[in-house]
């Protein structure tokens, strides 16, 4: 692609304050991907394509829109970044394009504690997001794995759902109003409300969006009051299909615990293996423990496992609400630990749903697919409804060499996607899709599906200047 | 507009089984309205604009395919229709267009009893929905007044909220999966799974598109055990500001009432008076009397409100259960009966949102505005959430005859939406936009909002064929 020019850059530069925007190579190489681990493994071997040209920094709504109307008059590609987190290459950016950084817009706008919602910048971090809330007793109760990473705009874009959807829903379901800026840089403004019958809802639009249909630049999020305390229940299981089927039973009677999360044998053994677990599947749920009949409501969840569940007592719970985030914390630590496994080792996960009826072929069929190519693989069942569960994968390729793996890789994963498909799910639950998933979006979507969302991106974006190559877009895009 | 040609109408008679085109006078008129209340005061003074020229009633997918393929052809508009129940005038269909009526399309697909999910075809009635679920002890929860009257289809096209919404949600939270069609006849197959991440949600374009975006044929609902018993609470209050501050913290306590209601004084006497209600704003709040917990969540909701409240016993909420759709079953003698009020008069209703912060500035400034136009301003609370809530009022204007009375309502609405929009609500939290709230969607949703709405409505249907001069389009459209 070719490269912003020169001339270019420094109209950019002249549009907004000093230290806006850098052209340091270190920071141009570190915009240029996130966290897929294709890319990562690129990276490790040196050959990650070419870095975008600039990194623009703003720090307000306006100056988003100054960007976006100076990258719609140049025709030059800018891809939205939050905080870089994202697993599928969403947020890959490449010569010739320019990366829109929204983490200066990291400020709490307003805590309303009448409505118990708060209104942010796009670009504050999750964690910080709920250390500003703590003195308010809020929480918004959105705990992705990368809450020490990514930020509000990013759980939007990616359609996020935290570690206690059970409780508190994914992103759309905490989301009221927001303040976006179209690729012309025109700003819209949605009114924060519980709800709007006018018209199909544009919030929703942009859930899932992956930057390709407006910037994010302010959100509006529903609270709730912070757990003072948590309770926890685990169980074991004979096997995972009658864990699985428990689950379902417990989720259908609707005891409104926070968080309910199911592991296969494998998963299972890494969460709880340090902690002397014997081995076989396991599920914890944590409950607010001082919300209204939360004694009788555990007691209907284990109820509603039936005879096939053992008790396990609350020490898997605590265990787990200690360790959830370990793997993120210790990101650049596990990386190197993924190299030491030595050359042509790719870790990776797949992250599905389907309704409870389609679920234990979901699990089979991944499961299966993915053996064929890979090893090591794990299952956990973490964002349960009624109608049915999301799953976990987990799972180790190796090849020959660093590049060989390559083709495994894509083998495996373009192996499990279609027995996702086959088996009735849907290819992503809360990673998004990225440059990973986009190849199965019409598998997915049906050519109807993928056309009405080709048409709606023209539609926004006619210049196709918002993360160009990506979604809505995908089939001039990099693999 | 011009009338749609005899060898038109005979191209789409071929294209369709024998009886499933009628250009009888008496079915066009009927076809040409909904519920809007000044659609109706048009036809009680005769001067409703003339009808549309054909109504197809396909029994199929492929024949909504059929059909829309035709009027793609002979760029005919095409006005969809479900129950007809709406009070928005979004079915309003005349000369130059025909519609597509649904309510053929009414069979129960598949009952999934593991999954809890129900399959079927847009076009069924709501009460003909839960007898079909009755014998499999399911419901899916969605209640609205209407729901011996409206369809499926019709809940998706208008974003729907039933009377149990604090319960079990609104359409989009029971919405997991769709067949639609779209303008150019091709058929979208969007699977049913509980949440995914594939890009913007498809199935939410369609909540609220009002048959402007695309023609819904089937869906798939969740479901959930259909409560055996409700238990009910009622209390008092010396002001509704006192009430509705209760509902606040009964909501956020999140006691998981499925019904949440509250009463001004004027709709309290409305709706309890014949029980001897000696007067003053209620709350009513019902429960599956089995679920888990229910004594202590009851007690808490109660405690929630605090010392403003006052109970009143279980005998308000049974009442109300009993009695709750009675206006709509004696529909046509209320029509009546506002003749017999007088030429002149109009009874409507507006059903806006906010965030609780802004509540009571909604109900005292709407309240206000339609009191300077109109009388007999009542106002219920009748979906209510930890963030915000709906308050439904309902007015009465009266002008010197049937004629004048009309700019008397106009100016009625165009007051009250003003107010609304101050305040910061919304102006539909579940009638949809139709004819009537059409003006108003710049206002609310913004110059950018507004803009890509023409612009995704022009994407997905390049011709204009699907409800011109609704949604999206509106510019063109009647008034």
């Amino acid at each position: 692609m070719r490269a912003v020019s020169a001339a270019s850059i420094a109209s950019l530069l002249n549009r907004l304050p000093a230290d806006t925007v850098t052209i340091e190579p270190d920071a141009l190489s570190e915009g240029a991907h996130d966290r897929w681990t294709l890319d990562l493994l690129r990276l490790a071997r040196g050959d990650l394509p070419d870095a975008p040209d600039a990194i623009a920094s703003p720090s307000s709504t306006d100056e988003v829109a100054t960007v976006l109307r100076w990258a719609s008059e140049a025709g030059t590609p800018v891809v939205p970044r939050g905080g870089g987190s994202g697993v599928c290459g969403a947020a890959r950016a490449g010569p010739g394009s320019i990366v829109l950084n929204l983490s200066r817009m990291n400020r709490v706008l307003d805590v309303d504690e009448v409505s118990r919602v708060v209104r942010v910048e796009a670009g504050i971090r999750g964690d910080a997001l709920e250390a500003a809330l703590g003195p308010h007793g809020l929480t918004v109760g959105h705990y992705p794995q990368s809450i020490e990473l990514s930020t509000v705009g990013g759980w939007i874009a990616a359609a996020s759902a935290g570690q206690a959807s059970a409780g508190f829903g994914a992103i759309e379901d905490r989301l009221l109003g927001l303040t976006a800026v179209t690729a012309g840089g025109e700003v819209l403004r949605l009114r924060a409300v519980p709800r709007s019958a006018m018209g199909p809802d544009l919030r929703r639009l942009l859930v899932g969006s992956e930057g390709a249909f407006a910037v994010v630049t302010e959100a509006t999020l529903a609270c709730a009051m912070a757990p003072r305390e948590l309770a926890w229940d685990a169980f074991g299981f004979g096997s995972f299909d009658v864990c699985l089927d428990g689950l379902r039973r417990v989720m259908q009677a609707e005891p409104h615990a926070l968080v309910v999360r199911g592991y296969d044998q494998a998963d299972a053994t890494l969460a709880f293996g340090r902690m002397g677990h014997p081995g076989g599947p396991v599920a914890i749920f944590g409950f607010d423990a001082t919300s209204a009949g939360v004694t009788e409501r555990r007691a209907a969840a284990a109820d509603a496992l039936g005879e096939g569940a053992h008790a396990l007592g609350s020490a898997y719970g605590e265990h787990w609400w200690a360790h959830r985030n370990d793997t993120v914390r210790t990101y650049h630590r596990v990386m190197g630990e993924e190299r030491m496994l030595g050359s042509g080792v790719v870790v990776d996960t797949i992250e599905v749903a389907a309704l409870w009826r389609d679920v234990p072929a979901l699990y089979a069929n991944v499961r299966t697919a993915l053996l064929a190519g890979a090893e090591a693989v794990g299952c956990h069942l973490s964002h349960p409804y009624p109608s049915g569960a999301s799953l976990y994968f987990t799972f180790l390729v190796r090849g020959a060499d660093d590049r060989a793996v390559e083709d495994v890789y894509r083998t495996a994963w373009a192996t499990a996607a279609r027995a996702c498909l086959a088996a009735g799910g849907t290819l992503s639950h809360h990673h998004g899709v990225g440059l990973l998933k986009a190849p199965f979006l019409d598998a997915e979507l049906g050519a109807t599906g993928a056309s009405l969302l080709r048409r709606m991106k023209a539609a926004v974006d006619p210049a196709g200047i918002l993360n160009p190559g990506k979604l809505g877009d995908e089939r001039r895009g990099p693999r």
